[in-house]
């Protein structure tokens, strides 16, 4: 079957995360059930970065194998089709697919992205009732310098572990590549690029900026949290509501080919070994 | 009574607008019924700018006499009284009293207001969720530099009947003083400051300038609306969500007294007159 490419946005309030489950709205949930009704087949999703509930998406990417008829729409009447396919998804408006496209040659939403970027806004001082849903809440001022220290020294190829839910079997060494703080009046926003993420790294790692920020860490002490290599009382989670993921990095078309040729190769390999 | 002065942001979606309506949840009705809470007698409140249903608030201005006691928290523990405030009247959040101060002499928040001013904000393109209750969507590209032109072609002081809702023995003769458009990504955002707005115009000041965007209306066209001085069919009204209310503007504080005093010389004359 050919694949597809899906850029979505959403607002995540609305939905019990991204991955499917049983009896609750998630955005998987939601975007298979208005594939399958278009497509009249059980459609699956894969998506590049799996947001937990409360998150929000600017620029996140799926992929779906799908009837060609399905393909054929994403390639001729492409806005058309993610019209449709976000009426049915989400008549509410909260989700809402940006494009839809035919996926090059080799493409998946996962496996083939090289980068993931979030955005973690907090708003300080009186709270903002128009980014109450978008944005943390941190009443007193926080020493935006040294918070962006912080985010320097934590930024490199590190074992994130003390900043990760443990997952079973999931690799904790990561790259995080960019790690900024901007300041806009009362509006602090923190970015960051990594390989990838572990999960709810990006919300410990901005509570450890806002804990230097408020004075109640030091900046040492913040990037010694590094050494433990696992989560400690130490270790803060931000609410989920100022986390959004704002885009994917994938390779080239013609080097996604490439790509998937490379671990096909490593797989084959990994099968004469066994 | 003292004077306090509050300053108010608000997200209008969850309000049947500013003014208090029997039975309705409005900004102006919750905001009393907590101050009246607060100082145990009925207190009223006097307001800037009277949003419409749906339309929000980052910078509205508010003026309450208050009991003494009410004043002296304003003047001694204003955040303390401020966040007092927000929670009873809103504790959903959706309405927020950013500060609470002592009112100067002679400052009256309607009457001494020199200027007000918006913010609408479009997203052309595909939608987007996170916008969904802050911006109008328009899914086609417009042509802001022609919206640029329309936009500076109205600005002056002018009989703004044409972008008026009628009110009884309301002027619409207005100064526009400044209408501009920026352009973010997807993202339009009109800026416009006049000494006052009449009833629904700069909803209807930004339709006429999306209508030239769409090439629906001609720049002239637009302007032209004016030397109707009414309502015609060619008037559009944008949606409120798109709208916000950015700023008030007043004099210096030694200026009020005076503003104050003049207003007092010109109603004695006119008592005299009569």
């Amino acid at each position: 079957m050919p694949r597809i490419r899906l850029d979505l946005a959403y607002d995540g309030g609305g939905f019990a995360g991204w991955a499917a489950q049983p009896g609750l709205r998630t955005c998987q949930g939601e975007l298979e059930r208005a594939l399958t009704t278009v497509a009249r087949e059980p459609v699956r999703v894969t998506v590049a970065g799996r947001t937990d509930a409360g998150v929000h998406a600017s620029g996140q990417v799926a992929h779906a194998d799908v009837p060609v008829a399905i393909a054929a729409d994403a390639a001729e009447r492409p806005q058309r089709l993610a019209h449709r396919l976000s009426r049915l998804a989400a008549p509410e408006g909260d989700l809402v697919v940006r494009a839809a496209s035919v996926a090059p040659a080799g493409f998946d939403a996962r496996f083939s992205a090289v980068s993931r970027s979030y955005r973690y806004r907090i708003v300080t001082g009186p709270a903002d009732p128009l980014e109450r849903r978008t944005a943390a809440h941190v009443p007193q001022a926080l020493d935006v310098d040294a918070m962006r220290r912080t985010a320097a020294a934590l930024v490199g190829l590190r074992d994130f572990a003390a900043f990760c839910k443990p997952r079973e079997g999931a690799t904790t060494i990561r790259e995080l590549r960019a790690f900024s703080w901007a300041r806009e009046g009362q509006l602090l926003t923190a970015s960051l690029t990594a390989d990838a993420f572990c999960h709810s790294m990006v919300r410990a790692l901005v509570a450890a900026c806002v804990r230097v920020g408020e004075g109640r860490l030091g900046l040492a002490q913040a990037v010694a949290l590094l050494d433990e290599r696992r989560r400690s009382s130490l270790t803060g989670l931000m609410p989920a509501r100022g986390l959004t993921l704002v885009g994917v990095g994938y390779p080239a078309d013609d080097e996604l080919a490439a790509q998937a040729e490379r671990a096909r190769a490593r797989r084959s390999a990994a099968d004469l070994d066994a």
